[in-house]
This record gives structure tokens, C-alpha cells and sequence, in this order.
């Protein structure tokens, strides 16, 4: 016969976020942004609350760039480009045609004048004619060396620390916390458990088309040189549909193109819920930078969203600045 | 100071199934298939065995139609029928209309000529141009009604007993559970937490195009009438990396039509991974029925996936004819 004693102590470390009275989110500054996150989390997981709201309905959509991690430039545009450079190195004839001449050459202008396509044109060079298993495994080796510029840090520190404690805080109160992204899916769920303690199934994102092929006497998942849904904009409310099934009741995205007002917007429809709006406003200590139209701060406005101030909600933005 | 003693004893029913002298599948008969099953599952849940596969990666797919429930007729099947007579009733224009007509008249030879397609349009037709959450109402209406032909039972009591208690023993050790249907995505997300304790995100199936608009003042998910994916044969490990993003290490599928193959290929180059056939032997307590070709049996004969035979290897089939 086993015998197992566990002990819990009210005072240690182990305690779970909701009962103890340490902060969850220490690197949130007081204020009405991290007291209204603490309001709802509280009231929809507090028994008999006449908010309370079961745990299988507790479901969190986070946005990635912008909203978990930095996004000037994006990293998987780092990831891109490294790609393009290998790609030409290995066959230098491509080095004369386009798009690798204007990747190899920094050729802005280019891609300016060649717009959308140019650019989805480089996403599927990079991300396709290739097994799921080896694309895959690129990804991973270029998340163990890729360096983020203007920090000069791995890109592996990029996570704004306020939002993973953000995550945990939800999670410690049986939230299921998914991402939500217009990036692609797998090469989201690379980095999802280490960097978010997020599963790789509670990864939505872009997906191109695949097919499963005998190989060499294997069957692989093999990559098509086509995009299948892009889940930016109008395609969020989508992409949770197709892999949650239910409205999500907190919604977290960043203002830079109006990529997740949808999202907010469909979240809000669930009548007890919650919105939150990054705004990107602390050129010091990350980026400033503002939609042209502003047309998420107006929505948030409009819809009664919570927004953000990096500047001032925030007391640290990433671990290595502390 | 709170301090919570927890005692876990090896001889109460409070012991991991894993642990436990009781019979975890008291609906299966001893034998090989059982013996096979509890011991690939003890294998890889028992910490410092060789075979040890950490939590994160005890990844189970199912079948639906013919493996976790009776699919003679698929009960999907009796949903598009209902509507099709709803709609008809609705609009009397529509009954001179194919395919309406065929399906009033109980026509199964127009069915036989016309093929696929003609049933691709039926569904379609019955899952198309309506908001997701009016879907859903509709189908939940047609579970809470709908009588399964022969065994004259409400359609939820056509699960298979020994299935249910094998996803139970495989969440007992700590297997994340998942459908992966023919069917389509949200009809089986109605009815996969109440008949299999499956989370609707845990649900891979067949899937139509979507769209995100405005209706009435309110933004809603409009399902249009365009099939995006079909979740069957080699569809099967598309969905499984588009929703899952890992080999499944237990998959479980039936014969019938080959529709299983691909996915128990898949899992199989898995290296530790168990795969599961379900042969349809029993006339007299469910339904005989066999491929005219074989393939499925054969694949599992070549491969040597372990093959349940209904008949022999199951003590009882359904909850009701106990």
C-alpha cells in the first residue's frame, strides 16, 4: 500500500492565484485597466456569483503579434527572410529573380509596389513544398538562434511579461487561454507551451493547404504552395468557430491594422464578456505606433472595450528591461 | 495559514484507474484485443517505463460513424432528412423540386444515379444559409427527439457502451480524447460532452465556409452553402494536423469504406502507437456489414492494427439492451 501525503501551505508559492492574497499580475501597474481584468475574472469564477460562469464556457482568445509579443518586425518575418537567404545560398540562381533579389537587396520599394501579393507570394515560397515534420523542425532551429533587432535579445524574450502573467492568471482560474492569430498556425505552435504555457491544439492561425502523400515509403503531411484561410480581420470570428465551436467571453487584441476588432466584436456579442485593446504608446520602452484611421481606438471607444496604455498600465514590458 | 492534507491510499476508489484492481472495460471481453489495449495503455502511462510518453503527447483520435456510435443509418443522415421535410413543408414549391422530391418519395434509386454529388447537396442544402447559432438550436431540437430506426431508441443511447468506457479509462491516464469524424464539425460538437464527455474543441469533422457579417444590428457566423473540407480517408490526417498539430499515438476507426485507413497510417508512423478496427460481425445485437473489397481489414492484417470483433470481443453493445 502507497501512502501520499501532499501538503499545501496557504503561504508558499503553490498557492493558486484566485485565493491568495499576493498579486497575480505584478507587473501590472494599479489602475482602472488592471482592476476591471480583476473585477471580471473574479466575478465569472466566483461560486454563486450571479456571474459566475461554468468552466467549460471560461474561454480566453489572445491575439499574438502585438498583443503576447512584439511585433516591429514580425517575427515571422524575421523567419521569412532567414529562410529566403538559405533558400538562395543553396541555389544561387535565384538570387536574380524575384522575390529573392528584393529580400537579398533590402529592396523596399519593391515590395511597397508589389503590395498583398508580394508578400503572401513570400509566405508561400517559405512555407511550402515541404513535410509538415521538416518545416516543423526549420522552425524550431530558427527559434534557438534568431536574434530580435533595436533589443539585440533572442527572439525567445520578446514576450511582454504583463500578458504571460495575464495568461497564468486566467489559467489559475480554469480558463482556457488559446491564441488567436493571423500568423501561421505551425509556426505559432512551436513556441506556444514554452514561451505561454499554451497548448499546441489551442493554436488558431493561418493555414495553407496540405496533403497526406506517400514519401519514400512514409506518409508524410506534405505542404502545398496555396493558402487555405488567412485568420486576420473578419477571418478571427471564423477561425474560433472552426476550432473552439463557442464565443470566447475575453478577447485580447492590439491596435496597428484593425486585425482584431472582429474578434472583439464577436467575443462582445456574448452578453457577459470581456475586451481588451493594446495600444502601442511607450516608444521608450518598445514601439509607438498608431493606426492612421485609429480605427481600433475608435472601436474600443465605441464598444466600451478596455484599452491598454503600455506606458502606463505597464510596469515592466519585458523581463530583460528589469 | 490554511494547511490542506491530502491522503491517497492504493486500496480506494479514489486510485487513478491505472492502479486499480477493477475492471476499467467490464463491457469488453477478456481476450487478446482487451489484453492489447490495457497494456499498450499501461505501458505508456507508467512512470520510468521505457515506453513512458509524457502527458502532453497521449494524443487518441475516434472515429464517430460505426466506432463510438451505430452509423446503419448514419445518424446524420436522419438530421438531413428532417430538415429536408421541414423545408419542404415550409415551401410546398420545393417538393416538385429534386432533391427534395427523391427524398419525400423515398427514392433511393434517384440517390443511387446521381452519386456523390447528389448527397453533397443535401447537405449542403440542410447545412447552409443559416446562422451557427440557429445551426446548433436545430440540432440540438433534433437530439432531443429523433428515434434510431430498428433498435426504436432515442438516437443518444446508440453509443457503443465498450467505446465509452474506453475513452473514460484512456482521460483516466491522462490521453487527451478527440473525434475525428466524417461528419460534420459542429452537428457532432452538440453531442460530444453529454455521449462521450469530449469538449466540443475536441472535435474534428467536416466543414463548410463560413463567413463573419452583420445581420439585424448584430454580428453573427453566416454558414454558406460550400463545403471547405471533407474530414474522411485522407482528410482525416489533414484535420488531425490542422486541429491537432500531432501524431495521434491511439486511433481508432472502423471498416466500412476505407474511411479509417489514412488516419490509422498515420498514427502508425508514430513509432509507440496503438491502432484499433472495429469489425462489424454481429447481425444480431448491432448490424453486420462487411466492405466488398476488404481493404480495411486487409490494411489492418498488413499493418497489424489490432481488429475488435464486435461479436466476440464485446460483452455488451449498447446501454439499453443490458
Amino acid at each position: 500500500m502507497t501512502i501520499v501525503v501532499v501538503w499545501l501551505t496557504g503561504w508558499t508559492g503553490t498557492t493558486p492565484a484566485q485565493t491568495t492574497a499576493s498579486d497575480p499580475l505584478p507587473s501590472w501597474n494599479d489602475g482602472a485597466t488592471k482592476q476591471a481584468i480583476v473585477e471580471f475574472v473574479t466575478r465569472v469564477s466566483t461560486a454563486n456569483s450571479p456571474n459566475f460562469v461554468p468552466v467549460e464556457d471560461r474561454i480566453a482568445t489572445f491575439d499574438n503579434d502585438g498583443t503576447l509579443w512584439a511585433e516591429q518586425p514580425l517575427v515571422q518575418g524575421l523567419f521569412v527572410l532567414k529562410k529566403i537567404k538559405a533558400m538562395a545560398a543553396a541555389d544561387p540562381s535565384l538570387q536574380e529573380q524575384q522575390p529573392y533579389k528584393a529580400v537579398l537587396a533590402g529592396d523596399v520599394e519593391y515590395f511597397r509596389q508589389a503590395g498583398e501579393a508580394a508578400v503572401v507570394e513570400l509566405a508561400t515560397i517559405t512555407h511550402s513544398n515541404i513535410t509538415q515534420d521538416q518545416f516543423e523542425t526549420e522552425v524550431r532551429s530558427f527559434f534557438d538562434t534568431a536574434i530580435y533587432p533595436k533589443f539585440n535579445v533572442p527572439v525567445t524574450q520578446i514576450v511582454y511579461k504583463p500578458m504571460r502573467e495575464l495568461l497564468d492568471y486566467l489559467k489559475a482560474n480554469n480558463f482556457q487561454t488559446w491564441i488567436c492569430s493571423g500568423g501561421g498556425i505551425d509556426f505559432v505552435r512551436q513556441i506556444s507551451h514554452s514561451l505561454y504555457g499554451i497548448s499546441p491544439q489551442q493554436v488558431i492561425g493561418s493555414t495553407g493547404k496540405e496533403e497526406f502523400i506517400e514519401q519514400d515509403g512514409k506518409y508524410v503531411i506534405w505542404k502545398l504552395p496555396e493558402l487555405s484561410r488567412i485568420n486576420d480581420k473578419e477571418g478571427k470570428p471564423i477561425g474560433i468557430d472552426l476550432h473552439i465551436g463557442e464565443r470566447p467571453i475575453f478577447a485580447v487584441g492590439n491596435e496597428r491594422s484593425g486585425g482584431d476588432i472582429a474578434m472583439l466584436t464577436y467575443s462582445q456579442q456574448q452578453p457577459l464578456s470581456f475586451q481588451l485593446l493594446i495600444n502601442h504608446d511607450d516608444g521608450y520602452r518598445e514601439f509607438a505606433y498608431q493606426e492612421p484611421d485609429n480605427v481600433s481606438l475608435n472601436a474600443a471607444a465605441a464598444n466600451g472595450w478596455q484599452v491598454v496604455s503600455i506606458k502606463n498600465d505597464w510596469q515592466t514590458v519585458f523581463s530583460f528591461q528589469e
